[in-house]
């Protein structure tokens, strides 16, 4: 029986208390013209358990232009069907991220980077693909196909995120090789200003379809580096994903939608459960400023920060990085 | 008992349909120099039942500036018990939101538009606060603090949403009237470029804590228009909200949170549900195209599009609009 008051759940909202730590820094933009900001970036992929000889069919993308960039594409496993491997798309539309982002027109614009990558993919398939660039002033600028995800946690909370876009359950927004795909005018297109010590989590759907917020929150609140949060997080969403009793927020949508256990087993009192066995790619990106010397007009210095990596440019799939 | 496998919950997924309806109009900012995004806006008030002769603690504004600019501002109630008008400050708020949007160097930046009214508002107390300005180009600006809402819904389905900033739970950021309160610094700032025929629903917490999208997005789909669509919308919350058996998404983040009934209801079988009763404002607008005449060189026609007001200016309060 279920039973409450309304009343019992409206509390008055109560003033902040004098001592909570509210102030943070942020940056001025331009205006300190001696601070950038930069991402210190950490990655780690896993592929689907049946896919770890070929490495799977995600792929990514850090590179070191303006603040940092990165990218994750994840090729759609339908091909297979076709008798094309699902990766090859995925793949070169990385490397030719990684290319076009040299770019001057396109290295500020994630939009048109997806439009000039997707132009020169000559491949056969498809893929849902995020990118992220950050402007040395803190803002980053996000376009996402698809359902790869990107979320920003501040202060402990989730306080930016994508939706994911799709055509209906499980069929996601995608660049494609075919004429009947999405191209990156559907992209979601969006902007967010960051702080220092702001972190970005983004990720293939394989990730966020096997891991709830609170659980992120308290694997980067327990991770003493981006590289290690990266690891952390893809190895819990592993966990789950091979956990036929564990309710993920890929079964919880998928009763929302209407699926469900054959009749026979709703009999017995089953409901769908379980986590959803994917490739996944996890990116986890902090936000560092670095102090430019007044002599040097362009530029930020590439380098160790924290004791990650700091954005040196590269393509990877599960393959190398796995 | 629990039963599935994760492989049930992976099927291929597949290729969008050769038929798929997924083509669509967008601006092309300021390249067809004669079409420019505007807003047709509806809006709808419900103050708390509690509250209905006093006209409840939210607060908004509508205005014409660029291609449309609202606000909503919900006053902390907590305040009543320090014997202060919660409403005072909301209110004063969004009339000050309102003179200082025709400033030039606010009319661009909402982040400097909550800077500006917060600092000219000299009632006490404190208030979450939304505000969204739509470029002519079709990008649209958000600054946010604390738990008012605002989502994005293109093709059925929702594809942007903000997210609230806490404290902890039931404690959102807020602008205050006292040092220890947030500022527009402490904001969520953010962009999504939008296109023909998306449509904006933006609330006060009392909305989005009595509505799940599913229901927003059913509602959106069966209005002819944005008036319609913000009164249904409302009407739904305000039903919800006052429905002591209705597992709402407030009484669902609670127990998340691990509040719960009394331990010897429990032993009744009873469970943390319910509406939450609360002031609920609903803000529902369209993007839309205008065809500006080549010889005018600034501004838009504010006009009656669709049957809707086209962003008067105006300030409203509960008072007003119930």
């Amino acid at each position: 029986m279920a039973a409450s008051t309304a009343s019992r759940l409206s509390p008055p909202r109560l003033h902040a208390a004098p001592n909570h730590p509210l102030r943070r820094s942020r940056f001025s933009p331009l205006r300190a013209a001696k601070l950038e900001a930069v991402l210190s970036i950490g990655t780690h992929v896993i592929p689907h358990p049946r896919k770890v000889e070929t490495g799977g069919e995600d792929a990514f993308f850090v590179g070191g232009d303006g603040g940092g960039v990165f990218a994750i594409a994840d090729g759609v496993s339908g091909w297979a069907e076709k008798n094309v491997n699902p990766a090859l798309f995925s793949r070169e539309l990385m490397a030719n991220s990684s290319t076009f982002i040299k770019d001057e027109e396109v290295s500020q614009d994630p939009q048109i980077l997806l439009m000039k990558a997707h132009a020169a993919t000559s491949s056969i398939g498809s893929a849902t693909v995020i990118v992220a660039m950050l402007e040395k002033t803190g803002t980053l600028k996000i376009a996402s196909v698809g359902d790869c995800g990107l979320k920003v946690i501040r202060k402990g909370q989730v306080m930016f995120s994508t939706c994911p876009q799709e055509h209906y359950f499980d069929c996601p927004y995608q660049l494609s090789s075919e004429a009947i795909g999405q191209t990156s005018q559907d992209a979601l297109v969006c902007t967010v200003n960051l702080m220092e010590g702001d972190m970005i989590v983004s990720g293939s759907d394989g990730f966020f379809d096997n891991i709830f917020d609170q659980e992120i929150l308290a694997v980067i609140n327990g991770s003493p580096g981006t590289d290690e949060a990266a690891k952390a997080l893809a190895e819990l969403a592993r966990k789950h994903s091979v956990d036929v009793t564990f309710d993920s927020p890929y079964s919880m949508e998928a009763r929302s939608r209407g699926f469900d256990v054959p009749w026979w087993k709703k009999l017995l009192g089953a409901k769908l459960v379980g986590g959803k066995m994917d490739d996944i790619t996890v990116i986890v990106a902090q936000v560092k400023t670095v102090v430019i010397p007044d002599d040097e007009g362009s530029g930020i210095e590439l380098e160790k920060v924290g004791g990650e990596q700091l954005a040196a440019a590269g393509v990877a799939s599960a393959e190398q990085s796995e």
